[in-house]
């Protein structure tokens, strides 16, 4: 966790959002105990350019921490994508995606962003979402705890607005499957009071280490099978579906000719697809298929509710 | 190989597709040895269905083989996707992607379809093309000879065309590859002459078999390393991206909730990513991107060209 900039220009967001990589990398080698992050510095030929930041250890099998601060002329096609006028621009931010060896640790992806014109326009954009191999309805609820607390600290009406959004986002609509139990997301968010938004989205930011180094610390040592790595690979498959077929944010990167490799970091080491695969009615990961669905009232779930 | 039919009705069409696909996966099934079909109806709620295939076996670790012939009422997104007017409709096809267990052995890929509407307008479409986790030249061009055979007893001009239709489609543009070394593909062929194209169609369709059971008998007993293996998951994921994110065919049918299971049943059984992998400068694997490229005239191709 850093604290807080209080400032709202450019540099000062995006030096905040270096910084917060840093951060959540030196919680995650620590989380994880024996792998370190490698950074890879590239330019955009554009202007700008990013850090990523990649680790393989123990317990996270694949970690990708990106951060990026491009800028330059506005492209044509990313005007018309995003319906905005002409001229320079700035888009800063932090992604996240770790995927655990185990499979009874949850995959987390966390992103927060900021993007200017100059003309003035600008927004923040940005969520937390999480994708459990098995669905644990208590550590759901846990997970959607910490960020209705964050939400509220700011505006009462953010939680239930923004875990709608992560519902309807992170969507698998051939599947007819959330990705996972959801989350927040919000984007476009922009106000007079510049400053609220911009710390709501820090807090943000902040949050996300304690939660994924919870989750890495309680369920790395569990003893897995055979089948419940397949299921991971199954689960994982999914991911690389959403991500690849309906996740905006990746579809605009590869349009726009974004580089190709941090976009496309949020992709599984190994994942696996079998011809229509059914769990075993009444199994743990029946039961997974089963929560995975839009509107689950987390945070009122009753601690012994069942599908 | 199957007879030709000289019928060109929808019935015939139809037929000679389903039987189509039963003769190649006979001659599947012989190639791998050990591995036999499971077949797996499925109606679609608008009108028709399909019959899915499966093979597990012992060289090919993951092979479907579909036929489809689906109709009624055509809906408002098909008729917007494919710019026609209202009317019942019918289309009919085979679809197959085979995964071999050994990285010598190539993905292959292969579609022969028909559209009608009930206002007279009618396509065939089709193709066949090679994905090799290892470019040899040599297969690659001997490919190209069988498909330009077959082009060639129809129109001179349908090779050259279909050839360049091929590269251009099965293009991975965000990694700038293309998918294998291409092969042919044909969409929206009509003309008066509805008899040669359909018997064009069939020798497409029947050409498949004795290509891909050479593939496999030739390299299946070949040793391969793990890390030849590795580098096939790897490749995989690619096949992965461009099914997902460019295939046309696929976004239509996710997008029309065409039967998911089907569409992606072309997805590998296991696959791999890995942040920024680069081969080894003059490794085989080096040498297989280098061929993946757009406009490599194969059957002209020296025996002993490199990339």
């Amino acid at each position: 966790m850093i604290p807080h900039t209080t400032h709202t220009d450019r540099d000062s967001i995006q030096d905040w959002f270096r910084a917060l990589q840093l951060d959540i990398c030196e919680q995650l080698e620590a989380a994880d105990g024996v792998g370190t992050f490698t950074e890879d510095a590239w330019e955009r030929p554009g202007g700008g350019g990013g850090y990523a930041r990649v680790l393989e250890g123990q317990r996270i099998e694949k970690g990708g921490v990106n951060f990026s601060a491009v800028h330059g002329t506005l492209p044509q096609n990313i005007r018309d994508a995003l319906q905005v006028n002409a001229g320079d621009f700035l888009a800063t931010g932090v992604s996240i995606v770790q995927h655990p060896h185990n499979p009874h640790v949850p995959i987390i992806h966390m992103n927060v962003r900021y993007f200017e014109l100059s003309d003035g326009t600008y927004w923040f954009g940005g969520g937390i979402d999480l994708t459990p191999h098995y669905v644990r309805p208590a550590d759901a609820r846990w997970f959607h705890e910490q960020l209705k607390a964050v939400c509220d600290r700011y505006d009462e009406g953010y939680y239930p607005r923004f875990k709608q959004w992560a519902d309807d986002y992170f969507y698998v609509r051939h599947r007819q499957e959330t990705r996972g139990v959801g989350g927040i997301f919000f984007d476009r968010m922009h106000a007079e009071d510049k400053a609220s938004i911009w710390q709501f989205v820090q807090e943000v930011g902040n949050a996300f280490g304690d939660i994924y180094t919870h989750f890495l610390a309680t369920y790395s040592d569990l003893p897995y099978t055979a089948t419940e790595q397949q299921w991971q690979r199954l689960r994982r498959g999914r991911y690389v579906e959403f991500n690849l077929v309906w996740d905006k944010g990746t579809k605009f990167g590869l349009d726009t000719d974004g580089r190709t490799e941090s976009i496309l970091m949020s992709l599984p080491p190994m994942a696996s697809w079998v011809y229509d695969h059914r769990p075993v009615p009444g199994s743990a990961e029946a039961d997974t298929l089963a929560w995975l669905r839009k509107g689950v009232d987390w945070v009122n779930l009753p601690t012994d509710a069942t599908p």
